[in-house]
């Protein structure tokens, strides 16, 4: 037996509360590995001198080229439980609990101690999200692109719409009442819920540099605006998602602007990381990037201060613009960017006031790599789930892993947090800080659409840059960020169908893509992945085709299925339901 | 390659910040490894288009049965880093990051998102604890038993001193005078931290059932008794550790009297868990255990019924009862009993209240299995390592596992924690909790120096029972909670004098035996363990021999060895200093 392969982590991804009274205990081992079983009870619980314990088989839930990994739920009747395994292989079965490994004998599995232990069950510990993201399909704006509503707030020097590409310094009159204007069209097309870029007053065009957080950029109108733009979202059944940046700030900010200009004897001077009397740097032929800077900041960008989160001023000044803004504009979620640079502490606080504020509030963190020290319960609800979604498009766009590296690459990001975690992840495959999708595909409408059915098919929930859904493209930053085509004519109004429909669709069977078990499976000879969900006797299954062979399938309620010109089936969708059981 | 051995973990024991700009790596493979390197650099600092990255060669400093651990340590210019390793075999090197495991091809070590992140060095959420408790020899101490100092304020039938056995039920007149009257003898012995179980208000004679939190039990002296005592003992350079019970009261607080009576309408019946109008349980022949309970307990016992943490009234008033005691008896350091039932948001404020009312506060939880959970810098300074010392009895006492084992053991159990935590546990070979270790060995006095012998080599701080010194002995509970024994003409003189010269020489030799690294060597030969602790150019070397072959070895500031009455050494530590180096 592989011993060396055999891994737990008590309150981790593998054990936790995963609803009331239910624990979720999951063991990760090699590959030979036949059978496992939990083995749990009571730390307190004894007949006579006895301590008494259950026995339960644990099921093989995912894959990976490296590892099996084995899942068991338990309902302890106390709210506590000690649990071990006991894992076999074709020749031996061993023990394995809190003090290592040991062969399965009486002597060993009868001591306690040498048990895991989740000592109690707090709900106030576990990791619990609002229902209502489960059922969403982001759409994502960026709002200086997105339509320009009033021509009366633009900005100096705006340019017509769309006359010209996007650069990182142009600006075209996009604002609020832009958005406002076409919720009608987001609406028909069966998005509902909108992820808008920052909004609040900063100098760039991307507002990612803040200088008032309480203020909405003028430039994009007014907090009635944002009040009423939230209004008729929520009145189309549509969540609003703002974008906040409080690991750094713009330097045009009022703290750092007095900080420039006294030094140490500025207030809030503590507010940032110096390092000597005054902030300094050397200027490079970026502007954004510094050069031996003697201050934090967002990478190198001496226009981006970082702020001191362990502040208790700092946390309130940015704690108090968190819960504003839901106050004042009823806002349901908040992205977090560089959400990975703060600290720890300071979430928890955020995660505790905006709770308060609002008790069904979704918060998101934008962090690119594993992210199991946000996703605990105590910070985020989700993150942009990038590491999982570039797989997707490594194996079907650049092709540059085959089928069985995928699938292993997806289980592993699965196992990486818990099963209710990856319903809460922000499933996307592109956004303002990457070339958009379709142009990743060199075009290919087709592909596009395959895609994004494999990605609706994904536990978590699927978001669209703005745009995709007519067939724009754009290259990497600035080229993503053009603005949104309103010249219908000239649309890719069967791409428009078949994402509306696909949207209709992952919305209808929200519950089981989202809540329902998931297996990817690989048939070799057909080069054909299925992805099967789910959840009590109902079933979606999609299956994705790169080779020549088609599949026919008996088929209840398809919504993609695309023959090839060759005459074989290249992705289809279907959803049954298991009958008389 | 057993790639599936292979295992680390962001933000973990694996990846933290040691100390002001250290970061500590740490890799966990199989043993057929030869070398890993460390691949790292700053995510944002490119050469052009290049990223740039260093690679460090990992040093083995962990073997258990089934893995090797490896680690380094990195300084990153600007507080944050992304970094992957690669790992060889005799046959094959491999490139393992945050997606998985990729041949060590340019194609996958050239992309930043394929690294593990670390993504900013925050101070705030590092593990960080007070430098004193290095420098402690620790000393609990049973109020009730160690000394009677006051008759006065004797309970109704207390007995004379030590003339009969313990129970569940006796009282012998223990109290806070007792303790004072004694600090000249425990100064005397070289302890210099008092680890007193609970002396706050309550009915039975372990206290463990508070019924006021903010007064001390009368049976043991007032406020102003233990103002002195803390201020004796700081005279004395001793620190002084009170013990805190918040998982739960005794049935005589008011607020469970209040809400036995009124049930639901109770303004305190939310301060517990209970399902049903009034707290109710089926008696059962054993008065600590009831049946079929209503409401959460400790273990079952009916009188213990447990805090709900969660509710912000019971933590005002637990953390009020914490920086009381602080504030007003200057104590160092709070044990807290049964800290693992606790939920983890209450012992982050309590550690928040804590250390703004003392900042070099000392917190340590009872947690008897593995802690990472309490001990990510958030919560505890550290845990009653029971885990850690179980092995030592196991092997030197119930000669359960062999040398193997036990070095196994002991590495893996290291391995669970970040370097400077294993510093901040504390050490323990019995307790008020299990059976005096001298009676677990019989009697055998020998045995008992040579076991703390090596304790004192461990990283963790020790604690000796109170007695052990003299050789006290006492089966399980309430056995082991004696009355201390001070007719000193029946002492074990030289058992108290090898104590007292051990006891010296772990605080002359503190910073080594705590900071120092850590080897153990077994030599199958001579049947001899050799525990290796190590700080700049200083070493100190212990020597443990079950077998019949002495050993001989060049010794500096010896301060313990047995010749066995066969001519052979026993055991043996010394301590060498490297020269012209």
């Amino acid at each position: 037996m592989n011993k060396a392969a055999i891994e737990h982590r008590p309150e981790s991804e593998y054990a936790y509360l995963y609803r009331k009274g239910e624990v979720h205990l999951r063991l990760k081992t090699g590959k030979e590995i036949q059978e496992v079983f939990l083995l749990w009870g009571d730390p307190y619980e004894l007949d006579g001198e006895q301590w008494l314990q259950e026995k339960r088989k644990m099921k093989l839930v995912a894959k990976t080229n490296e590892h099996f990994y084995w899942q068991v739920s338990v309902h302890p009747p106390y709210r506590r439980l000690k649990y071990a395994f006991e894992v076999c292989d074709e020749t031996e079965c061993i023990f394995y609990g809190d003090r290592g490994i040991y062969p399965l004998k009486k002597e060993y599995y009868t001591i306690p101690n040498f048990y895991f232990s989740l000592p109690y069950l707090h709900e106030v510990d576990a990791y619990q999200a609002p229902v209502w993201v489960k059922e969403t399909v982001w759409y994502q704006i960026f709002p200086e692109r997105f339509a320009n509503g009033d021509s009366s707030n633009d900005p100096e020097g705006t340019l017509p719409w769309g006359s010209t590409a996007p650069t990182r310094e142009n600006f075209f009159g996009g604002d609020l009442q832009g958005i406002i204007d076409h919720l009608d069209d987001l609406e028909k097309l069966g998005v509902n819920g909108l992820y808008l870029c920052p909004i609040f007053c900063a100098s760039s065009n991307h507002k990612y540099d803040t200088w008032n957080y309480f203020m909405i950029d003028p430039q994009f109108g007014t907090k009635e605006d944002l009040q009423r733009l939230v209004q008729e979202a929520h009145q189309r059944g549509m969540k609003v998602m703002l974008d906040a940046v409080f690991n750094h700030s713009g330097d045009q900010v009022a703290f750092w602007q007095e900080v420039q200009h006294y030094g140490k004897d500025s207030l809030y001077y503590s507010w940032y990381h110096i390092e000597g009397e005054k902030p300094e740097y050397q200027v490079t032929e970026n502007a954004e990037v510094g050069k031996n800077l003697n201050y934090d900041t967002f990478a190198f960008n001496p226009h981006m201060p970082k702020w001191n989160t362990a502040h208790p001023k700092v946390q309130e000044y940015l704690l108090q613009a968190a819960t504003y803004w839901i106050e004042e504009a009823d806002i349901d979620a908040w992205r977090l960017d560089v959400a990975n640079e703060v600290d720890h502490r300071f979430w928890r606080k955020f995660q505790e006031a905006c709770v308060k504020e609002k008790k069904d509030i979704y918060l998101l963190g934008e962090i690119w790599h594993s992210a199991q020290p946000w996703l605990q319960g105590d910070q985020f609800h989700g993150t942009m789930n990038y590491a999982y979604c570039e797989s997707i498009v490594q194996y079907f766009v650049q092709k540059e892993i085959d089928e069985e590296q995928f699938i292993s690459v997806l289980y592993q990001q699965l196992m990486l947090y818990q099963d209710e975690v990856n319903r809460y992840q922000l499933n996307l495959l592109d956004s303002h800080d990457t070339e958009r999708i379709l142009t990743q595909m060199k075009g290919n409408v087709e592909l596009l659409e395959k895609v994004f059915a494999f990605l609706f098919l994904q536990p978590g929930t699927p978001c669209l840059y703005y745009g995709t859904e007519i067939g724009m493209e754009g290259g990497p930053d600035p080229l993503n960020r053009a603005c949104m085509n309103w010249d219908k004519s000239t649309w890719n109004q069967s791409l428009w169908e078949k994402m509306h429909e696909m949207i209709l669709w992952r919305k209808k069977y929200a519950m089981i893509l989202s809540d329902g078990t998931i297996e990817f499976q690989y048939d070799k000879e057909r080069e054909q992945i299925t992805v099967v969900r789910a959840r009590n006797k109902e079933k979606i299954i999609g299956c994705f085709a790169q080779g020549k062979e088609g599949i026919v399938v008996e088929k209840d309620n398809k919504i993609a299925g695309e023959k090839r010109s060759d005459g074989t089936w290249d992705y289809i969708l279907w959803q049954e339901k298991e009958k008389n059981r």
